[in-house]
């Protein structure tokens, strides 16, 4: 059987992108489908609706992960290939991020059923509560209880942003279930890139072979605010030149890295923010992430001992976040080489510099990542965009590489 | 006839600065005098009271700027000596900044009247009108309209932050005027120095020898938000971190300045401000000052062929604010240097950082400054303190100028 007599149905992948996506806009359009929502269960429901459309089981595990299980009774004792991804949103979402990788799981296993093949094992389509974090913490929590990482019972005891508790809300729109399912025998998440990489180097297919450490931090300087017309330089205890000098600083470390380090301060704030006062106080958040854990360590002392050597300047230092970089299964990551190629995909190896679900999934079995290009890199935006003959090429690359890995 | 024979009344001095810091607190306690409000009114009044109460009179001009005049028949003719500042505050202010000098201006008249004495020249000690420059624009208003900088009809149009107009509150709260007082032969200035550098060199006197040019700018910084994770350190137009490289750049250069340039980042935004998106847009000040307008302006030459090299950022400036550096009377800046040494007081000559009503009255007429120490260099705050001795010691300097300059 050759592995490109087969095809996705482009028009039906399409299309339920497009209708999935219509599904969460407030009265300005915008796309906010948050985790355990009155949004978020429309979704699901479509979800749901579609999956059982092709015949599959839908399975709701505790902490609201679903599972759309196409098991046939040769096959039901073999552990499961698992695909998928997530289908709640940021605020003002695109349409792609997670959703595509959720229905195009979905539509791989419609295309293989609709032609009559069984595989030797069952495949399942995960769509993960809460990937984004945006309305619970931690982000990616369905996966990482999937994983084993956290209790459900801490899981749902998550309080979101609004206040509510996370079990309470999967219960209101009736996604609280009880099921177990079995742990895959690998994991593959197709997602898109959200960065610029792909697009830059006209490469059509990302094979993902890591993901990043993260590192986030908040620093708080403390300094003196005084007349900045009256203080002479050598008398100043100035915050805000303190924090500049920090960014300055990451920005040539994460430059002259060999690792491909990125370094990111993304939000700052000065006190008491006025034309003609020393910052007394800088506040900003640092970003590091690296796929190599020990050159993300040395960046973080790096930036442990500049803060350290600033003159006059009280540091605070809080950890808000920190992952370990994740090295994807090099079997999977050559599968999805293979396919594109076979495919006649431009295809390279490549590092997720986002979290996703299959970071977490990696704790538990050989897992790995197919990424398609987003033009301009943006995500997380209305203008979040792959042209559709990415995804459907990606689509079709997945499948190709459930028919090597449940078929065999 | 020595100098040192006579000495202000310290008791009354201090009681005055203290009465007048009562006027204009809100129910928190700060004190809130803004320029034509009705804490203005009620500080002004208490000034005039005092002013007459000392046998002066009291004129008012168009801007309401009040002149408090010691003339005798005798010598009516000639230009009268000024002396004075301001009693307008910013916001939760300190007692001393611009009430000393008026309220020490006052109190050598009085003792000067009641030693029996007569200058050869009228005394005249103005309060002017906004001079903080916090509920009008600009600061030192009533100065720079005094010197004729801006005509009365422009000044009095002036709109406040609260969309009143300088004009209207003036004739609200009384001070609307339409007296003229003759250009003074000289001016001079008593102030706090609003800065560390006589408290830390345990100096006593400041003969403020020049005034530091003023350049402020307001620069946006244009990049492309772009996911933190994804987007690689070479694809990156990172408007935060260019704005840091922009703020090191000026440390640097006016830590190296040999002409005591000092330069401040007091404000700065990122935009969208989020701890996992490179900043799209940072806007932040800039405050340059320096007592040589050469130096000031390679420092802003420098600063804006740094922002043409930034790559990949989208620059754009506005000016706010720029004077050039004042240079007071050298022989007035000497008179104050041996009254203070005849007073046996420690004296250094300096520069003020801040803007003073005398930098506009030296437009038109010799002027100089009197300084004493502030505390931790602390002004615009409640901390803002100046020891009761050199609080006298500053007067009585200033009474022995007075009796050098008046009186011959």
């Amino acid at each position: 059987m050759a592995l490109t007599n087969l095809t996705i149905d482009p028009d039906r992948l399409l299309a339920r992108l497009k209708q999935l996506g219509e599904i969460g806009r407030d009265g300005e359009g915008r796309l906010i489908r948050l985790a355990a929502s009155d949004a978020d269960r429309l979704g699901r429901d479509r979800f749901v609706a579609w999956a059982k459309a092709s015949g599959l089981a839908v399975k709701v595990d505790r902490i609201g992960n679903i599972f759309a299980l196409w098991s046939e009774p040769e096959n039901a004792q073999e552990a499961p290939l698992m695909l998928g991804s997530h289908i709640d949103t940021v605020i003002d979402a695109g349409i792609y991020d997670g959703c595509y990788g959720v229905l195009a799981g979905l539509e791989v296993v419609a295309t293989l059923k609709e032609a009559g093949l069984t595989p030797k094992r069952p495949v399942v389509v995960a769509a993960f509560t809460n990937e984004e974090g945006v309305r619970f913490s931690p982000d990616m929590l369905g996966s990482l209880c999937f994983a084993g990482g956290i209790t459900p019972e801490e899981a749902l005891a998550a309080r979101g942003t609004d206040g509510k508790i996370l079990g309470e809300e999967l219960a209101r729109i009736g996604y609280a279930g009880s099921d177990e399912v079995a742990r895959p025998a690998a994991y593959i998440e197709l997602h898109i890139e959200q960065g610029p990489v792909l697009e830059r180097e006209g490469v059509a297919i990302g094979a993902v072979e890591n993901l990043q450490g993260i590192s986030w931090q908040r620093i708080i300087l403390d300094g003196v605010a005084n007349h900045a017309g009256t203080t002479p330089m050598t008398m100043r205890h100035d915050a805000g030149a303190a924090a500049a000098s920090v960014i300055t600083f990451l920005q040539a470390r994460a430059r002259a890295s060999k690792t491909g380090t990125v370094a990111t301060v993304g939000t700052i704030a000065f006190e008491p923010n006025a034309i003609n006062v020393i910052p007394a106080r800088a506040v900003f958040t640092v970003d590091l992430r690296d796929p190599d854990e020990a050159s993300l360590k040395a960046h973080e002392k790096a930036l442990a001992d500049h803060l350290a050597k600033l003159e006059g300047i009280t540091v605070t230092v809080e950890r808000l976040a920190r992952f370990e970089p994740v090295v994807f299964d090099q079997d999977l990551v050559a599968e999805i080489e293979m396919a594109a190629k076979a495919r006649g995909h431009s295809v390279r190896r490549m590092t997720s510099g986002a979290g996703h679900d299959a970071q977490m999934i990696s704790r538990i079995t050989p897992a790995a990542m197919i990424f398609v290009p987003s033009i301009g890199g943006i995500s997380h935006n209305p203008k979040e965009l792959t042209p559709d003959a990415d995804l459907v090429a990606g689509a079709n690359v997945l499948l190709d590489v459930v028919r090597t890995l449940a078929f065999r």
